[in-house]
């Protein structure tokens, strides 16, 4: 995206005008997915796949649905071994816009240390994060809540933005919205009461009956500087670390810094580093997002993301795929050039690599993680 | 095998002995197995498969299993495009012992070239034809069997194995036993009233309760005179064309002949051309084979000729193959290095191989020819 599709994006006179001027997309990329191995690897994770069939990867596909608020205002924080892949996908990233963590560090440094590089840069940026690897339907209603989002947090909030749920889902953390806010240009804004936890069956179904509940989809919208705050308070540790790489960003001190720094750094997640302390001083929004949202966990959601065209016809990912099937229904996804023959198979998952081959059921897709655990034991990581 | 071991097996006097030196084995080595897609096909056909987990091909099982009764006088009939694998498997063979088809033609021009060119180096030859893609055992019963067909050959007749049946088959052909014959030293040696064909479920059993009934294996051992005579008899036109083939056989003719003659002779089957007239004419006898039999037609005849050792647990044929399963049973047939993984999938069939991917259930195992017979409409001829 240039900047000329973001003018044409921006009406004149738009309310959300200054609040966008000051917006800035931080998009994480780390997680291997395990659970869609021998797809996602080690060496080529979930979000440098096309999990949808659309024609691009998942990190491609973020970039492009924050483009058009953010312009080219995008920070990717990944993993060093994916540097050339990210690279390639994003051509549009500047250098100093690409930070590559030496080890993997959960959320809450990853993040951190991108929120404290942006405020050594100008301390009234507003960042948003919003993971790599989400598939977003339809793309407008994201930007629509994005948009809401980053005028709410110009109000000097953390603003999260939180999926209407659509049935008593076990699967996700909660949160819990209060009063409407009353801000200019985000109507739909409202205070966080609480995050909660992944709910039993029951808490759920109560939880989707009070209509006062939304899905924690992970993704938040900040001015960095109160982000850093909360960090600080919460993380002195962590936060005094990233401070410190932040000041070595872009000198020649950079990669030394980094090497000496991150290592140390405390493995916390970003929602109990800065989510769930600021919701309890008061200073945490939501805005519903009337979206659909999927981090294509497993190769149950491919199937489900990509429903087959044809009664009896197998859901087929991979530009090269080569699949006949006959009495068969599932999912095949093809990273080579190979015929895959599928004979009355039904609800089965076949994923076809040049080293590995994994055949499963829909149902038994969560076992994924177990058997590429069996596999590192019985010593075939060279497949992981 | 070497004479060494030949003497072995035959004890000083052996009343079969001279009928025995009159024994050279013929083994038509042709059809794809296109039920055994992608394992089996045009350029490697069920033959030279080690489908049985034993570390040897079918052809090389063949040609051992008659060793002992037949020495190195064997002669392979086989696609021209197969010689230098069936080389490879059997290094013993000698080059005048190898006849190349053209094309495929069927059992009756294969059998009746090789009666023919036996007969002219010697009439007194009987011979035996035994398929190269058959799995037997034990292999003891075979081959007394095989020792009671050569004698009871000797007497002038034209002699079949049939297989005892232990269940009312559908699938099989059935020959139909008359008195016992009386020879000396294949007391076992019975007249053929008839061949039938393949009969319905009801008429299976009733063959079953007669006690006189065998399944027809396509096994016989004949002079190549009497078998000759009975050709010219039924098919004068294909019996000329194998003579003339084998008149220039092993000259400078001989290339020049088969491409001439060959293209156009008949394509019949052994039984119609020489089986069913010859028993009309009283000319056959059967010997009963206490053994199991498979011609390992689909990937069902795999998995059950190679019980998984565990409960729970897959049966792996490929030397190099990997494979972790977990809460699944069937097969697997690796062809390659690659990892294959199955989860939580039952009585399922992957073959795996460098270009083609098959993923099918026992159940469907039969259904493998249509797969191939799409793949070729499809255009994806490459890797059939």
């Amino acid at each position: 995206m240039t900047s000329a599709d973001e003018t044409q994006q921006r009406p004149a006179g738009d309310p959300a005008g200054p609040a966008l001027d000051r917006f800035y997309t931080v998009i994480p990329a780390g997680g291997v997915g395990t659970r869609l191995w021998p797809l996602s690897r080690a060496s080529a994770p979930k979000f440098l796949h096309d999990l949808t069939g659309s024609g691009t990867t998942l990190i491609r596909s973020t970039y492009e649905r924050l483009a058009p608020l953010t312009g080219e205002k995008v920070m990717v924080v990944t993993g060093d071994p994916h540097r050339d892949a990210v690279c390639a996908q994003l051509p549009e990233l500047d250098e100093a816009d690409l930070v590559l963590e030496p080890s993997p560090k959960d959320s809450a440094a990853a993040i951190g240390l991108a929120a404290a590089i942006l405020h050594r840069r100008d301390p009234e940026i507003i960042m948003g994060s919003f993971a790599a690897d989400q598939v977003i339907a339809p793309v407008e209603a994201f930007q629509s809540a994005a948009r809401e989002a980053v005028v709410t947090a110009a109000t000097g909030r953390i603003v999260t933005i939180g999926i209407s749920p659509t049935h008593p889902s076990t699967g996700f953390g909660y949160i819990r919205r209060g009063q409407a806010l009353g801000v200019e240009g985000a109507p739909s804004a409202h205070q966080v009461v609480e995050f909660v936890e992944k709910p039993g069956e029951e808490t759920a179904r109560e939880y989707l009956d009070t209509g006062d509940y939304l899905w924690n989809a992970g993704m938040f919208v900040a001015p960095v500087g109160l982000l850093l705050q909360h960090l600080a308070a919460a993380q002195p540790e962590l936060h005094a670390g990233v401070v410190e790489i932040a000041e070595a960003w872009g000198t020649e001190r950079q990669q030394e810094v980094m090497e000496r720094v991150w290592p140390d750094l405390p493995k916390t997640a970003i929602d109990y580093a800065v989510a769930e302390p600021a919701a309890d001083a008061g200073d945490v929004a939501v805005i519903p997002g009337h979206f659909t949202w999927d981090d294509v966990g497993d190769f149950a959601a491919i199937a489900r993301l990509n429903p087959a065209k044809e009664q009896d016809a197998m859901t087929v990912l991979g530009e090269k795929a080569r699949v006949y099937s006959d009495q068969s229904s599932g999912v095949v996804v093809s990273d080579t050039r190979r015929v895959v023959a599928l004979i009355g198979v039904e609800d089965i998952v076949v994923v076809d690599t040049e080293d590995a081959l994994l055949v499963t059921t829909t149902d038994h897709a969560q076992s994924v993680k177990q058997a590429v655990e069996a596999l590192r034991e019985k010593g075939d990581s060279d497949v992981l």
